[in-house]
């Protein structure tokens, strides 16, 4: 497996999401034509767009235990994909996101359309009310999935344990998440717990002991956490480069973003850390701050680097990452596959979406 | 099985329930201590109070198929409840409602707690989002408890694909729900097509099937369905004229929540025909009013009984009750189950909660 190979992987997990969001759309559909803008937008938000890292990872790990290539397997792996759907369209409404991948948020979209149909009522209230519908959907599609896969039954239940803890520990970390903007958190080192319970584990660990689950292989797990949790926080630390730094046009979200939502980020505990009293004001009192104008962002931003927490923050991606693939050298993961995923390590960590 | 093994039944899904939360509440603290809140706010809205009509279905539908009791089935039938605990979590938020069984909402609670520990930021958004990720986690503790509930491979395999169905046309009935508050319907036709959804459907057949699936006797469907829809949709009636007119000491809501939330139920769109249009204002205007007075609640409750819609709903639960009964009479159902089921219909129409 190779570069190509990784390409064509993302295409069938693709081809697997949009042939199971048509079913399931006229499933939606059958019921009454009052679910169309339901099955409409579940459809595009899951079908466009999308990394596909989580089903990716969960598929490599399968392989990497030398577990022969299987479209069953695909199949189930592109299950998380769909939980991390459920937890994209909750995050943008407990959030207060507008925008996902440079198009309105799933709530902002349902609000909308209240207010283009005249309907009654409070129409900021629709739009939560179908976001947290359409999240819910999402979540209960990823265990349809996951059982009209085609996997063995033995299969099936292997997977079940890892899949339950993968969820809950979504739910905790996000609460954990939200927690931290509540408590203004500065310090680097609950910063670094949230990072690793958020994502560190739900978006790399888990997926590869998943696959390893259904490869029946779960003597594999340590390898993976060796070296799926540093590149899980590598990983993480980078959304959060890309929530202060990163292009609009590309990573879909406002610039600021992370900001105006207080989002208490590793790289914000760090520039706390290392600024200037009078600096640590003025990113204290950006964090949180709806109406931050663009010369306010640039501000925040030319501190974060004037304090060498961008720097610091890089450096520990590159050192987490190195960490991750020094633990993939020594392991007995499938060596085609072990290279694969090197390859995947430094596309979760260098990505500029 | 009598009245007596009904109530044992009931205790042994507390039990269940208590013995599950137990475990999964360490799991959430063994994660962080800031993780107590949700593990208490989980816990009490679980183990404390509710009809536990789902399970209770669920396993009668085991039972009438003429299999043996058995521990396990009765632990997998619990998996109902916790999807309920989502739906009514979830719904609460949607809804705005403050109150769940005369206590805070889940988005009230943490609301408070965000207040009363002087958090930054906005304590109702707060609230909310603390709401949607706990009434997630019940969604997924719903699949876990089925997962560990000790039942074979095969009773699991075989309950998917109604387990799928069933929470699919949930979800899809809430949006009907929302939907038909935002179009404003008066029409008895649509108030009935979301009650058989939301309600109908949802709340006996399913369970029903779901209990035929874990036996291996999909061949009860039928019967289950001829039984359950009718039943199904009485039951939802009573909640809506429980809405109205129920006793809130008793039912944990605040008298006329149902108006202050716009529902557009059966008997209001039975009210809606009957009556007067110079009544049919005021009960336009009552409908989606937050502020609400008891004396405003109070008109609304007479135009209700004085247009014939209270009655005409009331008996329309009878017939709809009758017609449940009398399938059952006509069925392969077991017989002592059928009585069973026959007393259950009675306390899920009869109800005062």
């Amino acid at each position: 497996m190779v570069s190509q190979d990784l390409s064509q992987l993302r295409q069938k997990i693709d081809g697997v999401l949009v042939e199971f969001t048509k079913v399931r759309s006229s499933a939606l559909t059958d019921i009454g034509a009052e679910l169309n803008p339901v099955a409409a937008a579940m459809s595009e938000f899951i079908t466009d767009g999308g990394k596909r890292f989580r089903p990716i990872f969960a598929y490599l790990g399968y392989l990497g235990t030398g577990s022969l290539e299987r479209e069953e397997i695909v199949r189930a792996c592109t299950a998380l994909e769909l939980v991390h759907v459920c937890a994209l369209i909750h995050d943008d409404v407990m959030d207060g996101s507008d925008t996902r991948r440079n198009k309105p948020a799933i709530h902002r979209l349902f609000q909308s359309l209240h207010d283009e149909s005249s309907y009654q009522g409070n129409s900021e209230r629709f739009g939560l009310a179908s976001a947290i519908l359409l999240g819910d959907l999402a979540l209960v599609w990823a265990d349809r999935l996951l059982v009209e896969s085609g996997i063995s039954r033995e299969e099936f239940i292997n997977a079940q344990e890892v899949f339950a803890d993968m969820r809950d520990e979504l739910m905790a970390g996000q609460y954990l998440d939200v927690l931290e903007g509540a408590l203004a958190t500065t310090s680097v080192e609950r910063s670094l717990k949230v990072a690793r319970f958020k994502s560190g584990k739900y978006s790399i660990e888990r997926p590869l002991h998943f696959g390893a689950a259904l490869a029946g292989k779960p003597e594999f797990n340590k390898t993976y956490s060796d070296f799926g949790l540093p590149l899980g926080e590598a990983f993480q630390l980078r959304d959060d480069v890309l929530g202060v730094f990163g292009n609009p046009a590309v990573t879909g979200k406002p610039a600021g973003d992370d900001f105006r939502e207080g989002k208490r980020t590793v790289l914000i505990a760090v520039t706390m850390e290392n600024c200037e009293k009078s600096e640590r004001e003025i990113v204290a009192s950006a964090l949180g701050n709806e109406s931050l104008t663009e010369s306010d962002v640039a501000t925040v931003q030319e501190i974060i680097t004037r304090s060498g927490a961008l720097a610091e923050v890089e450096k520990l991606i590159t050192d987490l990452t190195n960490q991750a693939i020094s633990a993939l050298r020594h392991s007995s993961v499938e060596g085609k596959i072990a290279n694969v995923l090197e390859e995947m390590a430094i596309i979760a960590t260098q990505r500029s979406v």
